[in-house]
């Protein structure tokens, strides 16, 4: 029985599932190998009576529509299949009436907003595919992923992927495209900041159908600024050209959150913590000094890391917002990331309880770049240089839960070991 | 030597000074009576050697462009002054070489972001041009203050006032226009909430014309978005359309506050002490409870304060937030700015240090309507209806500095009595 282990996606370019009539959106896949992973298996038996899925070891409904559009369309691709070693053979037409089991596991850190349910989706639809041994490209079965959920079509790829809007009624060439895989542009480095929000004070149900409703500027928006901005961005990733995706992914983030103003009610996914986190990358780190900084870390550090770093006026950090607080930062390259770093914990320093292992987590790597071992190395952090010395420092202890450190990562693969499967070859039940 | 004293202006319908070329925009002037007066006295004399001015009994300098283009205009179209009582004659012609001095107070409270320079543009010219005897009407004398602050030339008239784009390049015909007066839609009630903020983390100067420059949208919204929203909300103000007025109002709030955002880089007024007044007012004050309630109250208070308010679903306060974080709030009638009054001590109560006359000033007379004489008044005040038992209710502490509690008011007037002056009849210096 064949199983998987796929991945995550977290957007970046802000979009906007559910809308695929009017929508362009690009992509990036985060490092599976670092955290945010998805690991599926599906078996299909003649035994099973019904099909069956768990989340996380907990049984889950399949009956809703989004599960049965995607197992539908999969079983309606399915192509006979035979494993002489194992002793499986099952004809085309038996599918039909042939029961799957599905056991799904994630280990996303929670409240990160990094998009769980589409990685999900992308890997049901991907393990049912090769257990059914459908013949379809990864762009056909992300038609069908975009019938489970709009946004989770991107995440069959790794690196930079595009979602094409599609010219069809029924949606049918709504699928996404990869662009270069997370070789084509490696050195990015990728921090989340989780901001500890006290509440939720605005929910994102249903918040993008209100601003398309109520919004008086969202159809300029659509047709006139997104097309344009894709075009610019795909050039923007297929030359590495860090100043006009900086610009265009900020640009386009700022543009996400002013149509989520311009809706009636407004619908506030930034908060305080959030805009503390857009002034520190967009003015800070275009800051001279910063720069300065960086041109003498860049020459110190050049040899430790082997990059060879431009040294420009160019804003170093991207940042982008989807539909909650938290902000997605990607910064040029190690160094950048790590005088980022830097920063965000000297600004951003944790409650007095908090272990350092669970205040940054992933690649935790970029903590040795910069000297951190301990909980107390942050609060001894020195204020960076473009802090005045007449200037309090301003300090907003606790306003972040914890830092993910990671960077662009692949798409899904199959897993050939049989020990890793989260179903028992002989019950076809959870282990 | 005649004096005058003047008053206030806030902007509501949120708008954009130094855009005079592309924009329209509907201003409300504020009771002079309750708060926020700006008195200026002015005086022409021989014996003065220059032209000097002292804000608040402090002099400062009257060398600037703004001061010098009104300066210039008022002198152009100055008269024959006659006055056989004071024994005062000075012909047309002599103006040119008279020196005036001005001396002008007033008693905005701080950090309320309330146009105090406007009203003092506004207060200047049309003082100036009593002085010197000019014959031109508040509409001429609009572009006048134009020339020295752009959104003071609505400052001229009570009640609401709009300020016409006009089509000349020189800006001649861009002045105000009186829409109705102050007694028009006397039921309206305004309550302002000054958000206590830590420190201004984003500047506004020169925010608009980042705006422009850099906000992909914004052409449109001059062009297709606000002539219409203005000849709506014309409209509105007339037939006094509570539900149109406060969903313009509301709607035209969020929009400028978007296109902040959609700025490179972005710009933050609104903070979340902001985001919650919008949803206080947006939300609970929609909500079905908050509304028999209303009703309730309606049926009881009736007779109490002798008017006749309409039930319906409207929501019964408009929200309107100018380049700053402090929250304008406009109830539909005096019912409702209690409602409103008591809900907004209920969620924000002052610090236990706060004096209660401090921290709700201008009409006094909402606390007496909902009961409240002392602090501990507030701190006893029961959580409204629509406060779930199982929800615990959020209380902000000292999110906001004060409440002004304040109404429509008239346009600025010439005063009789000599002992109000503020510059000595003798030595033509403040008192």
């Amino acid at each position: 029985m064949p199983y998987e282990i796929h991945k995550v996606v977290s957007e970046e370019d802000r979009v906007c599932a559910g809308l695929t009539t009017i929508w362009w959106s690009i992509s990036v896949t985060l490092d599976p190998a670092l955290l945010c992973t998805t690991t599926t298996t599906v078996a299909g038996s003649p035994a099973f009576k019904q099909d069956r899925m768990w989340l996380n070891g907990k049984e889950i409904s399949l009956s809703g529509g989004r599960y049965q559009n995607c197992l539908r369309e999969i079983r309606a691709r399915a192509n006979d299949v035979e494993d002489e070693k194992k002793g499986i053979k099952i004809a085309k037409k038996d599918w039909e009436n042939l029961h799957v089991h599905v056991a799904s596991y994630n280990n996303f850190p929670t409240a990160a907003g990094l998009a769980s349910s589409a990685a999900g989706f992308a890997c049901l639809v991907y393990s049912l595919a090769k257990l059914m041994n459908v013949q379809e490209d990864n762009g056909r079965l992300s038609a069908i992923v975009r019938q489970g959920s709009g946004s989770a079509c991107r995440s069959l790829y790794g690196g930079f992927v595009k979602w094409v809007m599609g010219k069809e009624e029924n949606g049918s060439d709504s699928i996404a495209v990869p662009l270069v895989d997370e070789k084509h542009w490696d050195e990015l480095v990728i921090i989340i900041a989780v901001v500890c929000s006290r509440q939720k004070e605005t929910s994102s149900t249903s918040g993008m159908r209100e601003t398309v409703e109520t919004s008086a500027l969202i159809e300029h928006r659509a047709k006139e600024v997104v097309p344009k901005r894709i075009i610019q961005m795909e050039e923007a990733i297929q030359k590495r050209d860090f100043a006009t995706f900086t610009h265009l992914t900020c640009a386009d983030s700022n543009q996400f959150h002013a149509f989520c103003l311009d809706t009636s009610p407004p619908i506030f996914y930034m908060n305080d913590t959030s805009h503390r986190q857009v002034l520190l990358t967009s003015t800070v780190l275009r800051n001279e000094t910063v720069q300065k900084e960086l041109h003498r870390f860049t020459v110190a550090l050049v040899n430790v890391f082997g990059l060879v770093t431009e040294y420009n006026k160019c804003c170093q950090v991207a940042y982008t917002f989807d539909a909650g607080p938290n902000a997605v930062l990607i910064a040029r390259n190690r160094i950048s990331a790590a005088l980022l770093l830097q920063r965000l914990l000297f600004h951003f320093p944790p409650n007095s309880e908090t272990d350092l292992n669970s205040y940054i987590i992933g690649d935790k790597s970029l903590m040795e770049d910069i000297g951190i071992q301990d909980i107390k190395d942050i609060e001894a952090l020195p204020p960076p240089p473009e802090i005045k010395d007449k200037v309090p420092a301003k300090k907003y202890k606790g306003e972040i839960s914890y830092f993910i450190c990671t960077r662009l990562g692949r798409g899904p693969v199959l897993i050939s070991d049989d020990s890793q499967a989260l179903l028992h070859p002989d019950t076809g039940l959870p282990k």
